[in-house]
C-alpha cells in the first residue's frame, strides 16, 4: 500500500513537473534533444554542403532528400531551448533566454533558408544548391557566433 | 602548389570514401547520427506513452504533433547501420549484420506501428492511443531484445 502511494505521488509529481505543453521530464533530455536534433540535421545539410563543394559527387537524388530531412530536423531542436535549459553540458549562451527575440529571429531565419536549399536540391540545380547551401551556412553561423560558447 | 595539391587529393579521397550512395564521412557519425535519431523519436513516443500511461495529461494536440515527429524519425536511424558500423560506442550486437533480413522486419514493423499511433493519435481517442503504444512498445522491445546488448 505504501508502494502504491509512493508511486502514486511520484506520479503527481511528474504530472506536475512535466504539464503537456511542457515538453520533457528533465532538463537533461532537453538540452539533449536539442543536441541530437541538430546532430541529425547538420549531418543531412553537411552531405548537400559536401556536394555543393565538391568533396561529396553530386548526386541530386541523394541531395534533395538529404535537404529534406535536414528541413525538417530543422524545426525541432527549439522546444529543447525551454526555460531552465541553460545549465548543463551545453554550450548554449545565457543570451538565448535574456535575447530571446533576437535567438527566436536566427532559428526562423535558419529554417527559412533551410526550406528555400530543400527546393534548390528538389530543382536538381547545383548552381542552385550552392547559392543555398551558403545562405543556410550563414544563418547557422550568425546563431553559433552570437549563442554558442566556443 | 604542393597544398593544392594535397587539398585535390584529400578531396579525392574523401570522394573515394564517400560514395553519394554512402551516408557518412565515418563510422562514428553513422553511430551518433543513428542513436541521435533513436533519441529524438524516443523523446516523442515516451511523451505519448506518458499520456497513455496516465503519468502526464493527456493532451490531444501534443499527443498528435509529438507521435507525428516520431513517426517521421522512425525512418531515419537505418542509414546508420552500414557496413562498418559495428564496431564503437555502440550496444548494437553483430546480428543486426548477420541476421539483416531480419533486423529489417523489426525496423519496418516498428515504423507501422508508429505509423498507427500516428493516426490513434489524430484521432484524439485515448483508447487507441493506448492500443498503439502497446503495439509501438512491443516492436521497440523485439528489437532490442535481439539486437541490442544491455
Amino acid at each position: 500500500m505504501k508502494k502504491l502511494t509512493a508511486c502514486l505521488l511520484a506520479g503527481a509529481a511528474l504530472a506536475m513537473a512535466v504539464p503537456a505543453s511542457a515538453q520533457f521530464a528533465k532538463a537533461e533530455d532537453a538540452i539533449k534533444y536539442r543536441k541530437n536534433a541538430l546532430f541529425v540535421m547538420q549531418q543531412n545539410f553537411g552531405r548537400v554542403a559536401g556536394m555543393a563543394g565538391g568533396k561529396i559527387p553530386f548526386d541530386a537524388g541523394v541531395a534533395a532528400e538529404s535537404a529534406a530531412v535536414a528541413e525538417y530536423m530543422a524545426k525541432l531542436p527549439w522546444a529543447g531551448f525551454g526555460p531552465g535549459t541553460d545549465k548543463g553540458e551545453t554550450k548554449a549562451k545565457p543570451e538565448i533566454w535574456t535575447d530571446k527575440a533576437k535567438f527566436d529571429d536566427y532559428a526562423k531565419k535558419m529554417q527559412d533558408e533551410m526550406s528555400k536549399l530543400t527546393i534548390a536540391a528538389k530543382s536538381g540545380n547545383l548552381d542552385n544548391i550552392k547559392v543555398a547551401v551558403n545562405a543556410t551556412g550563414g544563418a547557422c553561423k550568425s546563431c553559433h557566433d552570437d549563442f554558442r560558447a566556443k
